[in-house]
């Protein structure tokens, strides 16, 4: 398939470009009886609208404030309040289908945007504002991993969290706002509850399957697990998580000390939490000038204007918990067929 | 399927235990008409095997001297001298299939290792040398990975190196070596003269199935493309990499600027080299005594000898090469139905 | 997945109830440059629609008038009128969604149709208008079909035809109707202009294939190949298809003197039309009393009324066609990476 | 992937040429726990191996004596008389990889094999005995298979025969062996014991997927379920399988008056025995003087010598069986993901 469908029994499939009449997702594989409505999905879409709260509590100006309602709508697959084992498809109107003026961008490779891949790839592009590449694309993943989300919560008690823990300071980010520049930033996730089991050896580890999952988010640019990139000056002795029994009554049921591994032990998750951290590039669309080529192969300078985010973390924290999720409830379910 | 198979079009299916009779590797999809023979195969998996000089061409002492020929023979899929578009099989016997004494760690898990995951997952597990999650099972990607990158050489003129960035030196490895520890590193693969368009957007970019086939890797821990995990201190102005029109003459055909992208916008090859880097964990089988538990709950200490590598970085360069050579074959195949 | 994605590289993923708001398809992986609107997919649409003149051309009392538009959106993958690679998302609402008493088959399930097995698979089901497993399905396999068919026309001048060579007489089916039963028959459908080549061997061989997707529309019960079933009763020596160089100047350019195979032999096309026959059941849905068992296990009698076919024959003819369409669209993809 | 992976959760992926060194398979996904040892899979081999006895038990000379040990090796994935979870890979060596001439077919495209088709698809062909178009694939098909069955077996009590309903008598092939012709057949395969729920809807229903299955193999024309063909000239108040409770005591726990569904209904079993049969065409290789082409494009005649069968029924029986277990073992494993 041309890359647009996600997971292999529970596993999703998106459509849709920024200025298309609506973006969706169908999920399929997701179990019956599962009780979900459209306030589940539409919770999770709330998170990753623009303008939104920092996901650290704080007020956020590193995004700028958009009008998009995102509300979803659930086409097929539940009745009477419950999933039936049937594709659940879920439709997004895209309501700033404006017809802008795009005259600026539609010969010109934006420097850092995916125009110029796409054009050479394809032969021609919808340039009207990323087209498929856009940031919007997310929304539909957050649709399906919000179906995830409440998958696991119910069935297993799986929580899945994330936090900024690399992004400029309020004042930096207004500093940047006025230079019309934008920053990078890093966001950890921590999945919480996981049973030990879950994951399949060699290619489909888990951590393999996190990282495409996290990868495949427009922006990200590296993953880590656990220790991570520190772990090239570790010794075995000091990362190697030694085991031991919890002393009874301590109410401890991790029989790890540490977690180096992040959780994961051979691409199969070992009970720990599972630990995991992203770094996000800046936002590319920037008012500075920039040097490009338009299509014609011509040199140019591009400017791009209109509302953009100045740091990525805090919209891509709920997609990248939905991509989490996501991977989770697919090893969830293939777990089920690991033993007679 | 059971996570060992990876790929889409041109794809490897892989079996074996570390102390079974034998490893090895179908690879399916492969064009008919290249090339092969075993040498072609043999010349990658002598790069892999323990005892090696250093990829970057100095003496190595990170890995410890062990006797596996590694002979590989070739089963199907070449009828004189040239593929014929039927499965490859490739199989490798394991020489060292003697009966050692593994009552020492028959019943207790070796912290780091996949020892406890493996046995929760499966309800037992073949503990001999680790079995499935052997360091072994990689020479039948090796094995795979060399018909990948000979196609990718011959139809595309694509090369793809690796080279280790951060290792300890010789006198600290040696250090480890007495005092039974071992040490983490940092390896970086750069893919040379692919053409602009390869990768598929969304779920399949190019990026995230690199993720995906690097962390599939055991003792990886995280991976970054082009400036990495910089990235989250910089700014657009300076991420973001220019481009411009070759000067006629010069002999430069790379319309960018700088390459913080590591040569991917969106999920497809921007025609700049492709540039990342993986982190690798520590060689978890040290001799130095660790806490752990048996397979009945109880505390107890472990110290694993035997022959073990101080460092996985010089083993671990053809097989992150083999991997990396598996998506772009893939890439180069999907691509060609891009367009009409 | 759940079953409700066809195809490897073109590929449709398909969703919705009889009864809830919309039904539709998701099509991924078609090349980029296609010329396509709405008026392709909807002219497909309409010789599915109910109450149409039968494929033979003369007027159709085996199928009672139902009203429905069946009018499609294209909400994405489309650009300027061609397509761009990305998926095409295509919905058609459900106007008959009105709430129609379901009572006498909520908790019956009626003889021929899925009640039985979804209530068993699934703990609880859909039961208005037979949910996911109406025909009303197929009705998005026709607008993802419709995709395929128009990029086998264009690209390659592949034709796919269809006609009822068994069904009962339009006096018979007139006397069905009064009787309120039903009837069976025969669809044959023929492929022209495919070149040799096409499928792939072992597993999925094009014949393989298409007797998933004609065996997937719901009622077909069997399906031949070429001589079919026929061939029990045949010898070598008059089954073989012999070869013979046409003569120069004699306008024919078919190798084969007949064409027993049905166009394709080791699972691979060879350039003679592709024939093949499927045979489709009764129509479950009849008036006469039948017995059966609800939903807690008691006997008792059915009799299900209301506007049902006599005969399915005309109504899957587009389906068959639609479905012959996504196999060969994904083989046509796929043979382009046979060769180096 | 090239055609050579059959499965989704229990997946065996097959390679070998008729006069390669070896056949073999690779079962991925077959849950860990099963005893298993060659012997269980020798005995399914034993059964496809020319000269048996024929499947209804009378003496056979439909097919021609040959020597082939056929002795099967496992080479992974089985641990102290358990598997483990991880692939089973299983080997066997082709013994009569013997120099024969070849020449007589070299250039030549015998008329009912896949000769020509290969040819036209790669750009040459290994045309040592039919090389992977052979029907010496179909022995790796029925080791894989023979896990599958006990994994049914085992688990769920799945009973899997077959049985020739049309093949000429012993006289009949008498004669057709001295003529130098051969002939066609009807396999008929009934699966009991398969509880209600296995089979995915829409696309992957399991009927779909047995169709697959089973045109998959080599000279298979056509298949058909329950009542088959004979649907055509039905009407749904007799084709519909009634239901009712089986009396308190009968013993009998089937709740269908009768079985035209063949047990399937919707893509789902019904609990009902799954029927199905299949019709062989004539063994391509006949010794009789037949008008075909060389590669060249000229035209020549060509006489097939050597040993071969007259009819295929008695080898093609096991290969349907191993098919038919593999798609349901398949089916029982998603299974395990239908419901929360």
């Amino acid at each position: 398939m041309g890359g647009n469908t996600f997971g292999k029994i529970f596993a999703i499939t998106t459509f849709g470009e920024s200025h298309g009449p609506a973006i969706g997702v169908i999920t399929d594989g997701c179990p019956a009886g599962l009780e979900l409505c459209e306030q589940d999905i539409q919770m999770e879409l709330e998170r990753r609208k623009p303008g939104q709260a920092r996901a650290d509590g704080t007020k956020n100006h590193a995004v700028t404030p958009r009008k998009e309602s995102d509300q979803c709508q659930i086409l097929s697959g539940v009745f009477e309040g419950k999933t039936t084992g049937t594709p659940i498809a879920i439709i997004i109107k895209n309501e700033t289908q404006r017809s802008a003026d795009y005259s600026a961008i539609k010969d010109v490779f934006r420097p850092g945007h995916a125009d110029y891949t796409y054009h050479e790839k394809y032969g021609f592009r919808d340039y009207r504002g990323g087209g498929r590449a856009s940031g919007r694309e997310t929304a539909a993943r957050v649709a399906g991993g919000a179906i995830a989300k409440k998958l696991l919560a119910v069935s297993c008690g799986v929580r899945i969290t994330s936090s900024i823990i690399a992004q400029p300071s309020e004042e930096e980010i207004l500093a940047l706002f006025e230079q019309g520049d934008s920053s990078g930033g890093i966001l950890e996730c921590i999945v919480q509850g996981v049973p030990v089991g879950w994951g399949e050896p060699v290619f489909d580890k888990l951590d393999a399957q996190l990282a495409k999952a996290a990868l495949s988010i427009g922006g990200v640019k590296g993953i880590e697990f656990g220790a991570g990139f520190k772990s090239a000056c570790m010794n075995g002795s000091n990362w190697n998580d030694a085991m031991r029994k919890p002393n009874p009554g301590s109410g401890e049921s991790n029989l790890f000390v540490s977690n180096n591994a992040g959780g994961i032990l051979g691409g199969i998750t070992n009970g720990n939490d599972i630990v995991f951290r992203v770094v996000l590039k800046p936002v590319p669309s920037i008012s500075i000038p920039q040097h490009t080529i338009d299509i014609h192969g011509h040199n140019t300078e591009i400017q791009v204007h209109g509302r953009h985010d100045i740091c990525l973390c805090t919209r891509i924290a709920p997609v990248l918990e939905a991509m989490a999720a996501l991977v989770l409830a697919d090893a969830y379910l293939e777990n089920r067929c690991a033993r007679l």
